[in-house]
């Protein structure tokens, strides 16, 4: 009925997944056993100390979700929220308007708080709409992958000590394993992100962590959680002590996490940041010099994912197909409000690289030429080059 | 923080994942492709080919769902359950259970229609129930895990054709690519499965299909779907042609599903029904041979899930420790009510051999023998090879 696919070998610099390490692809490729297997429950443990390490976190529950990012969010809310609820959702991107959709689907007693696309949230705003609206739950993106906008949480726990009730619930997809995400330190309860961003794994599986705080208010719950798929207290006593079954863990996407993690603990979280720091930096040197401009505000621009304002005259599409089918190059479109308007370019993980950033900068000079757009020739990848031989 | 994991090569026979030919190990190896890859589409529509074929479905909305079993079964009843709706659940093991447990997070009307577990429902007693409640839905599980019993329903259009409203939704996890499963001709209106089964991909997504009336309660409902990660609506604007970005679907995961499809047709249904039916009578020629009794009723037994009595004075956990530690072999144990009672071996897709016929028997012949059960030397191995022999 079909015949056998052999994909072709991009170079995946969009909004995840990125690419990942050989050694990852290899660890799906290993026999299958059980889900209750005493073999598969060590490498649970394993994922489990891993996560918290990057997570930078000790919650017992800490764990990944067997769906995507998505699910991940979902599996947040679901369990946190209760019909009538108050929860405030920041809104700046396509991804916080999605956190309002599903707390909607929870029933809860929504309010949003908006910022412009493209800029973080001002802390004294948040505070103000806290104190204003009493909220259960706070949600926040840390990492708006729609936008390119990192929100900084360093200063959160100041704003939230007096809010004793009110759980912060952050979603850090594209941040987690490229950017710091301190769980802990930044009074997060609730944190889920995504394998196939700075993680550098398929996509398929979505770590997650609860606080003690937030596991209380989910086994406080006067109803059932309404994804029992999702079931936070469910999911711990398979992934806790008690091993009980709940669902057939994906064994080969955990395989694959496991290794995935095993090389960013090799590689440091330090240094793997360091390193999305400078191919950030580098590319944006690039695209400044060919006469381009990011979108997203300078103080707050995420280092996994770059925002790249779409010059007037461009046809967005074109150039995404050329680089796609001539350069086997693979970067993102604008989502919701954005579309047609800017390009979202990955440097996520593995796909972090100076062989990526001046790849990039090489293959867009001559789509965007092409089209007529001048840009002085070699300048983008010159100027990267400069940035990096300058440290 | 962790070494290497080196999975041992286990013979799985439990009630799955089943073992995976390496063609689709290897399948899950193959380089990343984005979500929204022109390369992508054309895998996607493959498998709705193929999952079309293996559910004899002409319904577009086919597709696989990007969790394993657990989530298909929740999304087949979040779309179609509105709070209110009466739903009749058919309760004959775990996985009703499950279903009535799932349709309540639902907010549905439940009513539970009970059988002994072993046993199948009767046509009869569906009936009257469905006469007296009048269910939006009608749920019942075609092949019930925890007690290897298959539920014929083959007859249920002629029961549904006065209920023109009612929804037949199907759990058929543990028999598609197994046994026949025909949704058009049954009348089966919403029918989800897992990969790791009879379809032997490793586990990660469930395959699910909704007929046209399901779509269409779907579409009709006052309030939007509870999960926005399960929404047949966004799902279908992803898997249909206007390719909406819902979520990044699992890449590998759909590389392995589409190679181990790939396989089923090759084989084709028909041959591939009758290498399980052949095998599973083979095992129960060897259990009866040997002194032991199967647990499920003699006229309802799948084909893919054996449930084995365990004798009085046998030791359940002892036995399958040894069998893993000894023999590399798994097989499960009872679930719920049955724990401690049955065994369940499971005969699915690639571990669905001849070779593991009487490996198992062989096994659990040394091992029982080992507790001082009196077994007659090689008796179990015997039968089923006369048996083989016969045809």
């Amino acid at each position: 009925m079909s015949g056998e696919f052999h994909p072709p070998a991009r170079i995946l610099m969009g909004p995840g997944p990125s690419n990942v390490d050989p050694r990852v692809l290899m660890a799906m490729a290993k026999p299958l056993v059980g889900h209750l297997d005493p073999e598969f429950f060590k490498i649970m443990s394993s994922l489990q100390d891993l996560l918290r390490y990057i997570f930078s976190t000790k919650n017992v529950q800490t764990l990944p979700i067997s769906g995507t990012g998505s699910a991940g969010m979902e599996a947040a809310f679901v369990n946190v929220v209760e019909p009538g609820d108050r929860v405030l959702v920041c809104v700046n991107g396509v991804f916080g308007e999605r956190m309002a959709d599903v707390a909607e689907r929870c029933g809860a007693n929504l309010r949003t708080l908006s910022a412009p696309w493209g800029k973080a949230f001002d802390l004294a705003a948040v505070e103000k709409e806290l104190r204003n609206f009493q909220p259960k739950v706070l949600a926040i993106v840390h990492a708006e992958t729609s936008t390119g906008v990192l929100q900084p949480l360093e200063e959160f726990p100041k704003i939230l000590k007096n809010h004793p009730d009110t759980l912060l619930l952050v979603d850090a997809v594209t941040s987690l394993g490229g950017h710091p995400v301190k769980v802990d330190e930044w009074g997060v309860d609730i944190c889920y992100s995504g394998t196939q961003k700075c993680l550098s794994c398929p996509p398929g599986l979505a770590p997650i962590t609860f606080s003690q705080k937030a596991m209380e208010k989910t086994k406080g719950r006067a109803k059932k959680v309404q994804s029992l798929y999702l079931d936070m207290i469910m999911l711990g006593k398979y992934w806790g002590s008690e091993r009980t079954y709940h669902h057939t863990a994906p064994i080969s996407m955990n395989y694959a996490l496991l290794e995935a993690l095993r090389i960013v603990s090799e590689e440091g979280l330090e240094r793997r940041y360091e390193r999305h720091r400078r191919n950030h930096l580098a590319l944006v040197a690039g695209i400044e010099a060919m006469g381009l401009s990011m979108f997203a505000e300078k103080s707050y621009r995420l280092w996994s994912l770059n925002t790249v304002s779409i010059p007037a005259g461009i046809d967005d599409a074109k150039v995404r197909k050329t680089l796609l089918e001539e350069y086997n190059l693979e970067i993102g479109g604008g989502l919701g409000n954005l579309k047609g308007k800017i390009w979202r370019v990955g440097l996520m993980g593995h796909s972090s690289s100076e062989t990526n950033v001046l790849y990039f900068l090489t293959a867009l000079e001559q789509t965007l030429r092409a089209q007529g757009f001048e840009v002085p020739r070699g300048a983008g990848a010159t100027a990267a080059k400069e940035f990096y031989s300058r440290k």
